[in-house]
């Protein structure tokens, strides 16, 4: 379990033109003072939980030991879905249990998960339409002040997860699929260097090729300068992804490519 | 009056592309490189003086006691319109003297409203287009260093009001308009429970309903999963107002709806 | 050479909705969790380093002494371009050396360039696509915990500088340009009071007209409540530029003006 520093992270789809992330803001200086708030984003396309746990997924694991993660991508706000405080050795995270915190569950060796239930943490408010306000933005805020994890409620065994289609060798090829499109539009996919050293394990290949668009590409640069502006190329990026890009120019609207495409590599 | 901390809240219409939130903070931080500064939002519609007063309105009570509430929607920027700073038994504000407080002068019991004149917490700057950066940044920095707001200047007492419509029972119904649409379309409107009581003690009738691009709406949702994605549904949201809403989509969108739009409840 | 303080900014093109900006955040609170971390803008025109370089020189110098500046606008990340780490009298700068700091150069009296070679200083990641979180942000942050420059690498003296052309008095008038364009269409010019009057010393006239969008202008307003809504108005801006506006609307639009047209004043 970590210690909370003051260190607390926002991601949201509330967007940056409403009161909605200013008022999650002024709840938790009020019980924090000291908080140091930064936002991840609040520009996840609205109700998307996948992109939401993407975004933290790249990110989250680059904060300090102690930060506290607070995603608030909700459709269920107000229904009987549960918001969840989970510790892992390093972070807390509190979000509601709609699958948002997978690729935590996925990748932390060990987490404890509870629900916020205890009322003690939550504004007393009218309407059940922000729970950001309400329920997660003084939980998180709570954290920050020390507050242990037991006190917020029972251990909870039977959360929420997406499910996260990985990429895999099926007929002597890789089949992926894209992941992102970042503001670039370079093309983010689900493929790492270890799923590309599994398909040249099995094929006993060593160059491989895939077609993206119409066009194939059979060779990875590094940075992405080497590339072309007109036709397109790929590398693996810095979070270890299979990236597709033109040099400063879209891919993604080029190739009208979008998230969930499929890629197959030979 | 209350002890300045040093929270401080920024609500323009500059948009997040310029240098100009940017130049405030700067001016800010070198006044008290201790003050946090929070940004309320800078999507404000340019010129909106309407639109900043409503956004305050629904965020400035969560923040804690002795913020600063800075609002830079200012058309007049430059003229002879005043700078004001209003002091309230929890806050600070320091706005342009043009109706962007009127929702302050309305909710607050006492209200200290001065005329910031004293060119001491004023930056010296050739130009007058930029008072964002050149007298309310600092004024309201000053202020988050223990600064009086008797030091400003003179007390005003003839300040700018915006007239607010507001919602009345008239003729057997209750009238009142769409005051805000926010990122997810949701069509929020200026009737509150009191309003509805109010029509409902008077026409001795429990039941209420509502047209709304063509829609009959006559039950209230408690929360979004409840609602249809394909017909218009309502709530009271947590702001305490009548909203209407599509389940995961844009009701404003697909009703035609948009601020100032007038709503008649039987 | 300044002492840094922990205040920090950052400019880049990243834009608001991916997870760039906050694993840079995250890196720099890793680093130093006091630092206090300021948004100048992520909406650059994505790859144009002559806008970020505009907008650094529009603020850099309001910020408090010791700041330390980060501008990852990057076209050439990874390739065999140099980060660069410039002191002045008063700031730190973190940049690619690409031209992106320019306006510094030619500004500051002093200026110190040092290449960041230490791999003390830089995060050890696969990839090279995204130096902004693994070279630029830990330097930066380094600096704002009392890091030496001297201890980041080599002096450099043939760092890249672009080409600005400045508005010049040609055959009896002053060529000028639009420099940038803000989000109210306000049209902001290259030209300076000081241009102006070296026009007014030459040409021994004291009237001055330019047309522009196929209107003349040849009177200034003092400020924008002055102007009309209809007929393009100029001032001298708070910037120190003359600034081509109209009341409340976008000049820009109107007029189908955008950086990089000419201007010619007579």
């Amino acid at each position: 379990m970590p210690s909370a520093i003051s260190v607390l992270t926002l991601l949201t789809d509330f967007g940056a033109q409403d009161h909605f992330v200013a008022s999650m803001k002024g709840v938790i200086l009020g019980i924090n003072n000291q908080a140091r708030i930064i936002d991840v984003s609040h520009r996840v396309k609205p109700y998307s939980v996948e992109e939401a746990a993407f975004l933290l997924n790249s990110c989250y694991h680059y904060f300090p030991d102690g930060t506290v993660h607070v995603v608030v991508v909700d459709p269920g706000v107000g229904s009987s879905r549960r918001g969840l405080l989970v510790s892992t050795s390093r972070f807390f995270f509190v979000a509601p249990d709609n699958g948002v915190l997978t690729y935590i569950f996925e990748n932390e060796l060990s987490v404890e998960v509870r629900q916020i239930e205890n009322r003690q943490f939550r504004l007393d408010s009218e309407g059940a339409t922000f729970e950001g306000r309400d329920l997660f933005a003084p939980a998180a805020a709570w954290l920050t002040r020390g507050q242990t994890p037991g006190a917020y409620g029972r251990l909870v065994a039977d959360y929420e997860k997406l499910q996260i289609q990985k990429p895999e060798v099926r007929d002597g090829a890789l089949h992926g699929r894209v992941a992102y499109v970042d503001r670039f539009g370079n093309i983010i996919t689900d493929v790492t260097p270890a799923d590309i050293q599994a398909l040249q394990t099995i094929t006993k290949r060593k160059n491989i090729a895939f077609e993206i668009g119409g066009v194939t590409i059979d060779t990875l640069k590094t940075h992405y300068e080497q590339g072309s502006p007109d036709k397109p190329n790929a590398l693996i990026n810095s979070s270890g992804y299979l990236e597709v890009f033109l040099k400063e120019s879209s891919a993604a609207e080029r190739l009208g490519v979008k998230t969930g495409t499929p890629l197959e590599i030979q």
